[in-house]
């Protein structure tokens, strides 16, 4: 299954959210990871010109195409997992996962179905008989000082994981073309002629010159230096010679 | 030293927000995950009631310690590494890393000192002359169809990464005492009742029970069951059987 296959049968579910703003927020999140499909399970306030404002980009495609459902079971009807995010609620039917393991494990049950994270109400979180429909729990690890992440920030940090679980990013875009790597000697020659130089300032005892020198070479090493920076610094150098 | 104390010596900078209510909502994002230092650079609106409305909890420490400054040196000044967030713009000082290997550098980096975190403007980023300033940079990994995270959002994923690169979180907290796992006797004798009423019931031929009693043994397997648990089948069983 291609990665934005398995993204794309996962279901963000919101039940009984409160603030359309944070339909929006949650909308646009989905969004940037890849998600699509959106369902609220008994809005507020829905439609409402406050999901469509904190929505951005993607309020004409995920947030228009969300389902609206009255309960939890319409919203789960049709999927073959469903893993609920909790805020250290007790007496769940399974331990909770933390959210990195929670997305792992729900992109893979996407490969035999469509499946669904689930997010209570801002203040309340999920009814008992709701909780009592959920199988699987995520937990998001927090400071212990403050535990309340508002609802469209989980949505983000779950999607964000769930996309690392199903996608395969590969190195991040290279965003210049990159000089070409100094050779050896040309390196060697530079620090000759810096050593060069520094005895020929008096900065440098030409009786102790190794200290100086390894320093200079432990900081060369570490910048990885490019052809063009060595000819510039060679410049500078013969320029100070004079 | 302590994970709480290297998120504590990491500065998250905000450079020219546009919208209060997304310093409010870093706010929390950053209380959320351990984070105390907000600075904000030439904010368009601070204070703010929508700052204070979207902190929530972070209102009265996260948000009321935010240091305003009027440029981006100003803000790291007195830091030894400083991570901004790119969208992918060219021509940085360094290749951009994944938003997960970024924060463990900077945690790291955090042990020899005050480090920052830099996020630009919502719409334009960052300046030239403040994409000079910065050494490190971070990618957050998105969709290619659509990359525009809002910035307090980017601000919780990175904070959420910082957390986990900074804190063992062990194992998740348990939410039920758990229950006694049944023994392997307890299980067979289970199997074995569950043939005897299938059989019974003439559900299960008897000539041929291996292969359903086999499909029950991987269920079973599955299941984890527990000592209760077993006690109900048995009981419902024997309520069949009658």
């Amino acid at each position: 299954m291609s990665p934005s296959a398995a993204l794309e049968r996962i279901r963000v579910v919101l039940s009984h959210p409160s603030h359309p703003g944070n339909i929006g927020a949650a909308a646009r999140a989905m969004k940037t990871m890849g998600l699509k499909r959106l369902y609220l399970v008994n809005p507020k306030s829905f439609p409402d010109p406050q999901a469509v404002a904190m929505a951005t980009g993607a309020d004409d495609d995920v947030l228009a195409a969300a389902t609206v459902c009255s309960t939890l079971t319409e919203a789960l009807s049709g999927t073959v997992a469903a893993t609920a995010l909790t805020g250290r609620r007790r007496e769940l039917a399974t331990e909770p996962a933390w959210a990195r393991e929670a997305a792992a494990e729900l992109v893979a049950a996407a490969g035999a179905g469509e499946v669904a994270l689930v997010f209570g109400n801002e203040k309340t979180g999920l009814s008992n008989e709701e909780v009592a429909q959920c199988r699987h729990w995520a937990l998001i690890p927090t400071s212990d000082q403050y535990r309340s992440l508002n609802l469209a920030q989980a949505v983000q940090i779950l999607c964000y994981e769930l996309r690392l679980a199903a996608v395969d990013v590969g190195a991040p875009p290279k965003v210049s073309d990159g000089g070409t790597p100094a050779s050896h000697e040309e390196v060697e020659a530079l620090i000759r002629h810096l050593e060069r130089a520094a005895v020929g300032s008096a900065f440098l005892d030409p009786a102790q010159p190794k200290r100086l020198m390894l320093r200079m070479r432990r900081l060369f090493a570490r910048a990885r230096l490019e052809k063009e920076e060595v000819n510039i610094l060679r410049g500078m150098l013969s320029s100070f010679e004079k």
